[in-house]
């Protein structure tokens, strides 16, 4: 039986699922349209576009043989009806229409479907300050935008920036100005970290410390209060609750919210946080209306709750799902991870499940190992630590998420990947123990790092590894008074010690090389609570063993060791 | 209560063993013994020490942390008693000894055990020919080969080279040989492909083609018949079964033969193929004897059969399976799926579970989805196509496999890494096409190449994306005649098509541009059985279903497109 399809939305979700539909029912009648003129762009391209990585705006808005996705692609090669410069004004359920306008012509006129899908996407969210609405402030709502970014750039009218957001696209675009650009770019977030919510605090600080290096000062626990005109409507500075900021660019990343007005409107449940609800087919309140992409809650598949994920990978998958429903094949979106990844000059930083934060908060026993091995064989030329921290429950040993952050290569995706993969089928510390990463020398080391992490997890879970809180233990070495008993056991090669023992001295820093504890354990003065350091965590976990046999079992390891401590923005460090 | 452990062997599985039960049971004897005086050696690293890549050999040898593993740091730093340059010569399970040898001294003596860990490794298979003896002729048998390998190159004694067998080491120590020190160097394998039985055949066509370009000479299906004297007890040839090459170094890798002849004479259950017998937990056929690494058989978790994984991440993670046990943890080492990966010049080959050959002697409803997608969004600029296979039971829907070809980084270890880890949980085509892989334009595509390979499996289980066999379209490319009414129709941009259509006529091969054929289907001349070839594929499987809505529904698509073609050694290719 022949239907009728009415799409809203021609980003992501919308053009899937109209091509998905086309292929699995050539005979339908599909019909989407957008209120934008350019569609089928690769939004998450802009910050590489605005870079200029990616040389031409088209490129983002072209096939893997550089056709543009415009109406005339969508109806000539698709088969899809396309209405561009269309917006949709209302839902009427009862007769299965919906009311378009035409932008350019003004002209309303009602679409008829069997099925509809809202793919409205979501709005970057504007911050309610003076000043908002100068010249030279822009959010990354569309392609637009982002041609008219480029564009001042290039002609030089653009030297310095504030980015406002500490999220993914706040740093790419920092980057993306720096890197190439030159832009002196300021980068502000109110939270107290980067990345709130997606990684723990010290992953954030590794990556603000790595951005400071590559010269974009990050200013965290400050919000923009004031945007300043120069007298004639253009931007040219910000206010902040610090200080004052020159800018003749000011991006506004500060999150998007889901467009769902048309569904509110229609009386379809909504989210009190704005996000579409629909089941796992992606069917919303009205069996005959889908919802896909930016602009619907998902399941996260961890806590069961609802949750926003504005991303293209998602809005793709999803659109496929409501094809298949439309089509009569039942298939289901069976929720989220939040599997997360992002390039920042030459890091890598990403994270799958829940944080460790957000576990606690969501009522898990939870825990995390953290550890620092190389990306590959330590005795390959190119090898690099990588920071990596697994995520468990101590009671069902589940594991609840990993986060990496290292160099700029795949190496991370490699196990932020297959631990998407086994968190989403249940998997345990045991499982991931197990996990078969192919090896060579040039790929992963013999124990692959997702391997050794399990083992970390393992040890803690069985109560024969007991590591030190890493802010308490930051806190410490700051005023060591809190903790009076406490004093670091270093295992490192002397001259790595060396300087440590003699700025803090003996007695709070006490160094005893690894290979030699067994002989000269009874060298350590009595009475202390051993903090046991070394560079990654390894060598004091097999101490710490040690030192338990001896009945001395106080003591706590550093975990991830100083390759986690030298990372982060500590200022005792003695280089 | 404490026990006396003893472990014979020291590489992997032995040291891995030994060191995590002096953490579990740090009271515990626990006693190593290897006939060699090098010991803890990631043997996996061996051609890039003979590359040059890692320029000492005690690299090899050493922690992260730059110390020596041998037998003054595993007793000193691991508190393992370590014999060197010791022989096991006989088990007598009854007394619950094991008999040694001190091969300097010729001492011999016996070593009291309660629990016993065979860890005997696997020998390099000698090929029986003549000449094999002959000085310059090396197998890759110990770090004391490589050594004297380098060490020849070094002093400038070896400028042709034949490495007899195309399996990892082979074409490994082919790269090392070349790449870095100019020898010429020829590869020999006697079956018709390189990686027998780890990847498919086209695969392995692959990257016999990029050896080629990188001055590698492969002869497949051809053996070595003799090793030519010099008249000076030296080498200076290899006779073939096709021809006589000249070679001043000689590197047979033939393959491992697990080291059980121990355990056989004790007695204990070996496969005919000479895998010592393990349960789960590691166990031999006598339960106080465990044995673990290159010598033992495993269980293939896809076809529940016997199987060798000589692999230095497996010994390590089974060594580790046995010391929980013995130790009194009660833990599996659940099977294996062989998940491989490999670095050839620069290119990168990786494979897990089975392949589609394996797959179908195994009685499985195998089929495979060959893909071509880009390694990152396809806008990115160091985008490059990887060749992806997922082989699948249509029956059941499990994925078997996955294999990739690709550019040397680390975007296939993510596929294959995450790939072996839903193969392992049993996932399905549904699963591989959820699966929630990290998504940025520097890192992966939208829909990611996992997630694509899967939805063309599921197209394909659901009847409606019809393959060509690989091997028939290339057969009758050479030779129309054996299926007169096929024709190609060529979806590529007309500047690609048509010097296909100029060589072969557009009787066979017609060109239509892939936007076009919505708009001209009518030009296509009738009583013709398409093969629908485009540079992926995905444009061809959408024009399929174009064609079957019209009636004509006995075309077939080209999966892979010309990007796999290319990579082929296919002499009708136009420039």
């Amino acid at each position: 039986m022949r239907k009728n399809i009415v799409i809203i939305g021609a980003v992501a979700a919308g053009p899937k699922a109209a091509c998905r539909l086309m292929r699995l029912r050539p005979d339908w009648d599909v019909t989407m349209v957008d209120q934008d003129s350019l569609i089928s762009y690769g939004g998450c391209g802009i910050p590489y576009y605005v870079s200029g990585d990616v040389s031409d705006a088209s490129e983002l808005r072209a096939t893997s043989f550089h056709v543009v996705r415009d109406e005339r692609f969508f109806e000539g090669s698709k088969g899809v009806k396309t209405l561009t410069r269309t917006r949709a004004l209302a839902i009427d359920r009862k007769a299965k229409t919906v009311r378009v306008e035409n932008l350019d012509s003004g002209e309303q006129r009602d679409l008829p479907y069997d099925q509809l899908l809202l793919a409205t996407g979501a709005k970057p969210f504007d911050l309610p300050i003076a000043g908002a609405d100068l010249d030279g402030v822009f959010s990354i709502a569309n392609l637009h935008k982002a041609i008219e970014i480029k564009k001042r750039i290039a002609q030089g009218k653009v030297s310095k920036a504030v980015v406002i957001g500490g999220g993914a696209i706040g740093i790419e675009m920092a980057e993306a100005l720096t890197d190439l650009w030159g832009v002196e770019t300021v980068l502000l977030e109110l939270a107290p970290q980067l990345l709130p919510r997606i990684v723990d605090r010290h992953f954030a600080d590794m990556l603000k410390k790595h951005l400071v290096e590559k010269s974009v000062p990050v200013y965290t626990e400050e919000s923009a209060t004031e945007l300043l005109d120069n007298g004639e409507g253009r931007v040219c500075g910000v206010k902040t609750t610090q200080r004052s900021l020159e800018a003749d660019l000011v991006i506004m990343a500060v999150g998007v919210r889901p467009r769902s007005e048309l569904a509110r409107e229609a009386g379809l449940d909504v989210t009190s946080f704005g996000g579409i609800k629909v089941n796992q087919r992606m069917q919303t309140s009205d069996p005959n209306i889908y919802a896909a992409g930016d602009c619907v809650a998902l399941i996260n598949m961890l806590t069961g709750k609802e949750t926003l994920a504005p991303l293209g990978s998602l809005a793709n998958r999803e659109g496929r799902v409501v094809a298949d429903n439309m089509a009569g094949y039942p298939s289901r979106f069976t929720g989220v991870l939040g599997s997360f990844i992002m390039k920042a000059f030459e890091r890598c930083i990403a994270a799958t499940g829940l944080t460790y934060e957000a576990a606690r908060a969501e009522g898990f026993d939870a825990d995390y190992a953290l550890t620092s091995p190389p990306d590959r064989a330590h005795f390959f030329p190119d090898q690099a630590v990588v920071i990596l921290q697994l995520v468990f429950d101590r009671t069902s040993r589940r594991v609840l998420g990993l986060q990496a952050f290292g160099m700029m290569n795949d190496s991370i995706s490699a196990r932020v990947d297959t631990a998407a993969a086994l968190i989403a089928k249940g998997g345990t510390i045991e499982d991931f123990g197990l996990v078969e990463m192919a090896y060579a020398p040039p790929f992963s080391s013999a124990i692959d790092s997702i391997n050794a992490a399990a083992y970390v997890a393992e040890n803690m879970c069985d109560n024969r590894l007991r590591r030190v809180d890493l802010n308490r233990f930051l806190a410490w070495v700051k005023d060591m008074g809190i903790e009076p008993e406490w004093a670091v056991l270093d295992l490192r090669h002397p001259l790595e010690s060396k300087p440590y023992v003699e700025k803090f001295g003996s007695d709070k820093w006490f160094g005893l090389e690894y290979g030699q504890v067994r002989a000269r354990h009874h060298e350590l003065p009595p009475g202390k609570t051993w903090i046991i350091v070394c560079n990654a965590g390894t060598r004091s976990y097999e101490i710490q063993v040690f030192l338990d046999h001896l009945g001395k079992s106080d003591s706590m390891v550093l975990c991830g060791g100083t390759n986690v401590i030298s990372r982060l923005d500590v200022d005792w460090l003695v280089n």
